[in-house]
């Protein structure tokens, strides 16, 4: 790696987002501020939190868990219409009629919206509805597509690739910004480790935010609920993801009564608005400390 | 696991490709044969040796390996014309050229050509030009792609993505197969484990190639340029896939005499033509062993 | 995994020590208390924290430290007098001396003294001085070590091996307590991930320690400066561990004004005592909020 | 690793165990030869194999699988006395009963034995009894146990950790070497990763063979029936070793007509006496064209 430190601006593998070639962000603990709909994701802000359902699965769920986070406090709404499934067998999502549901909840919550897009050729008609353009872990390495929402230009959350170095993702970062769109969040989900199959599917991976902000000037998420596959560990998983220095949340939600085994997509690692709220207080317990410092 | 593999086959995640659910390949040492332009790559067959540039970048280094792997006794061609690369300023592949710099190279020498695509854009284009389509390890969670190339129908590569499991290798095989194309030969790789930073950027999964046999009657090559890395230990890696089973190695090769320096993509890992004469010995001697018993 | 969870008592492979063959401790996020010298590590009592030098290195050094982190308001603590160190030729730790300078501080300070044993000849005499017996990182697997510890009855801090699963974590609890010593605290400091080589040596997991929670009522510390490597990153790691329920931090401190370049174990990811001090504010704040919740 | 590599021989974490420091063996492919009983252990001889049992059980068990592997070629033979096993529930060992029968066994069969140590007050009754003596996997990173093998003197085969670098292998040889003991054999066994609960309990590390010889002249050993616990992969595995470099092999067997679930350790990754005999022939073609090269 150190060879690659040293490389000069001209020859840096990740040279527009590489915080040693940006005066403006001598602090490490500085970063860009990316605004989405009046939204402020960065440094010196209060935590975003973007909430919302693993999937869209009706217009009433998505609704329902829209309310009820905005209700609380959420800043942006998350759910996805198009979901990357391991087998061809599972919900592949509802597709457009699942953007046109998150439009109606963005039109009586005013919550920004945030969704996947996983193919090159969806990029226009998810860019229709949504205000940041999500690359999923498993679409990391997908370089087209980094090129071509590089190339449109709505703010991106990319999420690290399960098995990716910082190098790796950030030079995936790079693919967007080298095609002018700067407005790139990064979001930690989980590394795989040999814990796979015991008490949780993927690592949270919390030291690679600050190994991250070393590196780059961009603002990081963490989605405790993939990260951490258990609703027992999100609120924990949160407020840990803020002591390290995360700028924004990203956090799974299911019906209030909803029952897991009838959820489409990832049921298991959902929380409940009730659940939800108390992450929220938390969080403001921890703010008004830490702001105040 | 056990769970998942106790479910009928209309509920499992990967059933057109489970051996289970084929009584004609009940012995799990035989598997089900792709043919690419008469050449036949599974069980009961002598191995497949695919071996070719890592990236085609000009006309006479193409040909000069060409021929050089054609009269050593190799089956097919490889070589990329689109290359997916970690950062956007590396050398991204000559495109169309490079394919068509391929189709002189089998015009050439008669090996059939397999080259990646990881546009579904570009399939068509690939297409026209490959007797077998290569998902890189980059793309196996690209399930747009996969779906596409599913439907196009020609035969496929799949390589393992760095940190798949083989239960999720083997859904992404399932979303080409669910489209229609059984084609589909399965590539491993190298895994990502600790190792990554010092002797082996990956490690050579060998155990998988059994492990994959068990569960369905795909053939399987190896890739020991990629899983290993390293061109001193390419010889000794192709033996061992072998003996584990594989129906095919996928070899990289670099000109005889190229300065590995000035080599545009992964010129740290191929092997020279005169190594690559003595493996392709090495392999006869073991299949003159191998068929007598 | 499954199939073990089944067992009956009788034939758990780690049975003592398992929540749920015990109905006093129901709830999973109760714990049984060890008590060190009137200081009570476990569920219900407000967090403690373990401070002081990797290594023993001189009497000036120790009584610094022991002195600063008793007045900032730790509890107990910590330093190596017998170091386990990667290579022959690393610094060893100053053995009975460095025993003695430990006694020495805790007659001055008041604090409990945590020592590591790596020998089974020496347990009697590290017993002699410290009030917790630690078994390391690379000493959990070091089962005559363990049966001894169990023998011997003082409170034991047991390290996870770096590559352990939780499960044989609490087997390897098991054979302390099979031998009637109950006194254990587990103690998570981090796993090996292909991290290694980056920003993180090892990776924090802070999942575990909730799986751990539901598995055993044993008290769980978590080891920040280890996990992370980085003293950059203790004080966030600090809190997080906290965040998911763990019931005391091991932490290293260097001297305020020592230079890292002088100390001879792990000189590079200690805190200075400024350090120490913040993150003690912090958890007071923490502790406030949690309290009264 | 870069830095460390260019340290000169006195500052050289292992300096006695480093190909770089000793001119004799500047060929990467040359070892050093360790004796045992007439047995010759490294470069430029045909591989040593090493058979028996796991655990020794009784003395019909050990007779039985003694004879067999004698007669079908094997050079020395295996056998655990103190196992080190997961839970304390699990059979430990025949103890010093266990090194009686293993001492008859060499009697009739004129094998020298191999056997593990795991605690440093039986080094003097396991080295009454065994040629090799083991440190195992869990025990490498057992400084005080390699100080005194060290210092006993008596031929060592030191199995990596399963989450051991390079460097911290060669690091614990060197602490055998310093006290003067250079009769180091070095075993691969499996190392840790994300494949741990589906097809492979470990992965076999086949590239860390020529990285080690990279660094060290010591002879290498690898433990097919550990590193992928699967008495199916077990032949691959022992041929493709071999094909990697590795100077011996150290394999498990069972009786030819036990029952696996009557086995009190590791009963499902040995194999039976009819497979050992096929190895044996395949690694006798196997050396007949080697030889010839």
């Amino acid at each position: 790696m150190s060879e690659r430190e040293n490389l000069s601006r001209s020859d840096h593998p990740y040279r527009l987002i590489n915080r040693a070639f940006h005066p403006e962000f001598q602090d490490n603990l500085q970063s860009m501020t990316v605004t989405v709909a009046g939204v402020r994701i960065g440094s010196e802000e209060k935590p975003v939190i973007i909430a919302g359902p693993c999937a869209v699965e009706s217009r009433e769920q998505t609704l329902e868990i829209a309310r009820a986070v905005k209700e609380m406090g959420a800043n942006m709404l998350r759910g996805g219409a198009f979901k990357p499934r391991t087998s061809p067998y599972d919900f592949q999502g509802l597709g457009e009629k699942g953007l046109e549901i998150l439009a109606l909840a963005r039109e009586e919550t005013g919550l920004p919206i945030i969704s996947e897009v996983l193919d090159v050729r969806l990029i226009e008609l998810v860019g229709q509805y949504a205000d940041v353009l999500q690359i999923g872990s498993r679409s990391m390495r997908n370089f087209p597509l980094l090129v071509e929402l590089g190339k449109y230009g709505k703010p991106v959350l990319l999420k690290r690739d399960m098995a990716a170095t910082l190098h790796e993702w950030l030079c995936a970062a790079e693919y967007i910004a080298v095609e002018g769109n700067m407005d790139i969040i990064l979001c930690e989900r989980g590394i795989r480790t040999f814990t796979i199959q015991e008490y949780s599917r993927f690592t949270i991976d919390l030291s690679v935010i600050k190994g991250a902000m070393e590196k780059t000037f961009l603002p990081i998420v963490v989605d405790p609920s993939h990260a951490t596959g258990n609703p027992a560990m999100v609120p924990a998983a949160s407020l840990a993801a803020l002591e390290f220095g995360a700028h924004a949340l990203l956090i799974e939600i299911i019906g209030q009564h909803t029952d897991r085994s009838t959820i489409k997509c990832d049921g298991h690692q959902g929380i409940r608005p009730t659940v939800f709220r108390q992450i929220m207080i938390d969080i403001e317990h921890w703010w008004n400390i830490k702001s105040r410092e």
